[in-house]
């Protein structure tokens, strides 16, 4: 024994960056404007929620269920219940009544911490958690008056009113839990996926590593994406171990309000789903230079395929870098990134805008220690060609082995997880994603990405957003249609879009149909519910055009 | 056990970088020039070797000595090694003949790869070396003629040729130890620390970070520091796992040779002492312009204090950022980095110049997992104020708990590490040191820190280099002396010293005496050997002045 055995606790990384910034802003934004603290407020704060987590009877392990935006407390959250050894288990807001039972449920979380705001969507569920033995709820300005059935509730601050600003972290072995998330997932129960404080510890180090997105102390941090979305990709534990300035929208989330904040807070680098940016996007086109995003450098893009037409506009427009990440609850989330830009720096001259923009609609190289490979239907290797097509598998040491407390061995081979994701390699080693398995459009024996096309259509003018589902064919099993949302008092037609997509696709490839709607349908977690939206063509009694 | 205990294996980072970048260039200078071979024809060779390996009957947990400058094969040493679980035993060819017979014997290598000039220096070594079995010479051109006493001496082409370029690497539990390297100890035998998998893998994903280097795929890295310091102080790894291009001098490390490589080769990152650097500096003053440095863009800086006037030669004249790392063998190496520039971008600045100085001056913040401390002499930890001043110790993933089949107690305190350094934290966290332990002179009850005198001295036009030591005094126990190196022509006096000093130190702590010197002796790692200076005066009856 050479080395130290020094055991990968998040205790470890996140009281780094309050000791190196002790001043920098924990800024969250509020009715009327923002409210600020500094980082050592927040740490001090997180020791004392830590003492009443520990009264209240939360031990090493124990589920803490937390149900808010994102915010001073959230975050205050992630630290005290990482750094006493309990179970961090994120709640998404978006979930309806009954997954939110299950996973609460499921969980035995024995306490909830609590928006005040999102208490009514709680109230259903008073007497149905047997587990739960208190509540804790934080307030914001105007829901001070706040009320539950709820059992054993308590005011936030006077939870932590009588408690030390020290609370001394327990050692334990380094897979010791530290995490909780469910799966929104789209057949049956959410399936929750357990994290651990050496996975997490690793994960937080790849993803402040330069090739991924260069986060470094200097930044201003804004993580978009919610902190109850697979550990809010990690940003909330990055920004602590490096002491960055952090931005956090709470309940404000409309692209207005976004822009605002980035621009007010001198946000440098942001991350959050696709809709987020295109949303913002919009908000800019309506009123051009309505917000200063001058000092904006990356938005770090993931959940769902980045369409190139969107990257080009950040780019042209603003001069922001798009980073697109891929990854899923079951791998932390972070498992690659595509970014291909040389630094701006002595020597070096940005690579063309074209090569940039070719290389972010790709998933991206995988972090160093973490393996993705492609596999045919019998689990042959196929090529890192660009060309061969298959099933993406993945492993490494924060890709989960197992699902909580529920055997599911069909999304395990050997010791991959089955992502479920269908897509590439090519020959530098970037994922290529065609879609998700169940997405794919199976057209006469060949397969159509639904996301390609998608990707494609929203760069025609006056398409906001556009979602691809297949649809039955008598005679090639399925038929891709495009369903469309447009800008205001703009018009599609079929042929444009057909025009438009023979530009990169073959003429089978092309939708048989463009269907235009108000608004898709999204997951819990933001993404295109496009299970829902078969279902509704269905219900509805859509047929394909040749088949009316 | 919700995630997968893919154990943290050098094996599974080293692989990456070519598998992104197989064309990336590995370059070693050469007699007239270079010779390159690609990423992937490195690994190749590299698997290769590792057959080789077993073959001759090397297996997981031998060491394998590797006697070579730094080159292409001397990183197919690094990988092989690594890759197959065997143990890189790292031998410093500065090492006095005593010392390597040692070494060599301490570690009880079976095998030795040595660079075909460097036979010579292990010719004495011939029958003394019982644990080797065999010996394999790399030859570059003009070496091919080699001849050695050593026991079955093999060429290093012959020893590859017959083998498949694929090497099952074999799966191991991840404190399994990687390499060795003794520390050019100032008394007594060299001490051995054991690197592990785990340590090396930890420390290789955190030199990567933004805020320590902001090493990245793009980066063209020439580690002037040998590979034989401190596992090149992690550069190889770093590298071979990025993917980047790399450069090695080889056994042409001369200002000129070097400068000229740098520049031919478009490095952008280069690491090594600041000795090299100030061999660097005097060769451009001798001919400016002669190196076209415009692409480098950071210098890493370790092993001994950067000198404030020399960090502000390279930015104000190249416009080369100087980051000081600081760390030793027993830290794998790297512990701290001093960076805080604001990386140039959207919105950006760079730091005012002055500010970046002071930064650079200190041995800066602790890699994100370690923890830095001062104690005072009853091990209580001292405030971080920047003013008081104790022994540094460290901790973490990548610090040694005990030397390699030595017991050393005095060298911890409980699960510290005594580095043996003295030196001052400040509100940021930002280490500063002021001396080695066993170099600060003790005048009159008060401590006097011979770095700061020499990085002071060395700031006056014509001294290339000084060097502070004690010397006993009757009355103030020890008076500090310096010997000065100088430039051809130039000269100085004791008086002007004084002055210059008296702009930053009381009167108390100037130097009483000023030596011009030919040269300051250096230790195997290049570092001014102070106890060699004092045994030289001491030899020469050397006396302060007011005691002639």
């Amino acid at each position: 024994m050479g080395m130290q055995r020094t055991p990968l606790l998040m205790s470890r990384l996140i009281e780094r960056g309050a000791a190196l910034a002790p001043e920098a802003d924990i800024v969250t934004a509020t009715a009327d404007g923002t409210r600020r603290q500094s980082l050592r407020e927040t740490v001090e704060r997180a020791h004392r929620l830590a003492h009443g987590l520990r009264d209240a009877g939360v031990g090493i392990g124990d589920r803490v269920g937390v149900f808010m935006w994102n915010g001073a407390r959230h975050l205050e959250a992630y630290f005290a219940i990482a750094g006493m050894g309990a179970v961090l288990h994120n709640l998404n807001i978006r979930l309806g009544g009954r997954d939110l039972e299950y996973v609460i449920n499921h969980a035995e979380s024995r306490l909830l911490i609590v928006d005040a705001d999102l208490l009514p969507r709680l109230a259903p569920l008073a007497g149905r958690l047997p587990s739960v033995e208190a509540v804790v709820v934080a307030a914001e300005e105007g829901f001070e008056n706040w009320s539950t059935a709820l059992p054993a509730a308590t005011d936030y601050e006077d939870f932590l009113a009588p408690w030390p600003t020290r609370f001394e972290w327990p050692l334990m072995e380094e897979p010791a839990p530290l995490g909780l998330c469910y799966t929104s997932g789209t057949t049956g129960h959410p399936k929750g996926v357990e994290y651990e404080h050496r996975s997490q510890y690793l994960h937080t180090i790849a993803m402040c590593l330069t090739d991924a997105m260069g986060l470094s102390a200097t930044d201003t941090v804004c993580g978009a994406v919610p902190m109850f979305h697979v550990m809010g990709w990690g940003f909330p534990w990055a920004a602590l171990m490096l002491g960055c300035r952090q931005v956090m929208p709470h309940r404000f989330t409309d692209p207005e309000r976004l822009g605002r904040l980035l621009a007010d807070e001198g946000v440098t680098l942001a991350a959050g789903v696709p809709t987020v940016w295109q949303g913002l996007r919009t908000a800019c086109l309506e009123r051009p230079n309505r917000f200063d995003l001058s000092r904006l450098s990356r938005i770090v893009s993931g959940g769902s395929a980045v369409p190139a037409s969107l990257a080009r506009w950040y780019w042209d427009t603003l001069g922001v870098e798009m980073i697109q990440e891929w990854g899923m609850t079951e791998t932390s989330p972070l498992a690659t990134f595509s970014r291909r830009i040389p630094r701006p720096g002595k020597g070096d001259s940005r690579v063309a805008p074209d090569a940039y923009l070719e290389e972010v609609g790709k998933a991206g190289q995988a972090l160093p220690g973490l393996e993705v490979e492609i596999f045919d239907e019998w689990h042959r290797p196929l090529p890192h060609d660009g060309e061969a097509m298959g099933d993406v598998l993945v492993r490494g040491p924060w890709v989960c082995s197992e699902y909580y407390r529920v055997p599911l061995p069909d999304r395990f081979r050997g010791d991959w997880l089955v992502t479920g994701d269908v897509g590439r390699i090519d020959e530098r080693e970037c994922l290529v994603l065609a879609d998700r398995a169940k997405d794919l459009v199976r057209s006469g024996g060949e397969w159509i990405s639904s996301v390609d096309l998608e990707n494609h259509i929203v760069a025609l003018p006056g398409i906001v957003q556009a979602c691809v589902v297949a649809q039955p064919h008598p005679k090639w099993d399925e038929r891709p249609v495009a369903l469309v949302v447009l800008e205001e008092a703009a018009t599609v037609r079929l042929a444009e879009v057909r025009t438009h997509c023979l530009k990169r696709f073959a003429r089978w490839q092309l939708p048989d149909d463009v269907l235009v709607v108000e608004s898709i349908p999204l997951t819990a977690t933001g993404k295109m519910d496009k299970k829902t939206v078969r279902a509704d063509l269905e219900a509805a009694g859509y047929r394909l055009p040749e088949l009316r």
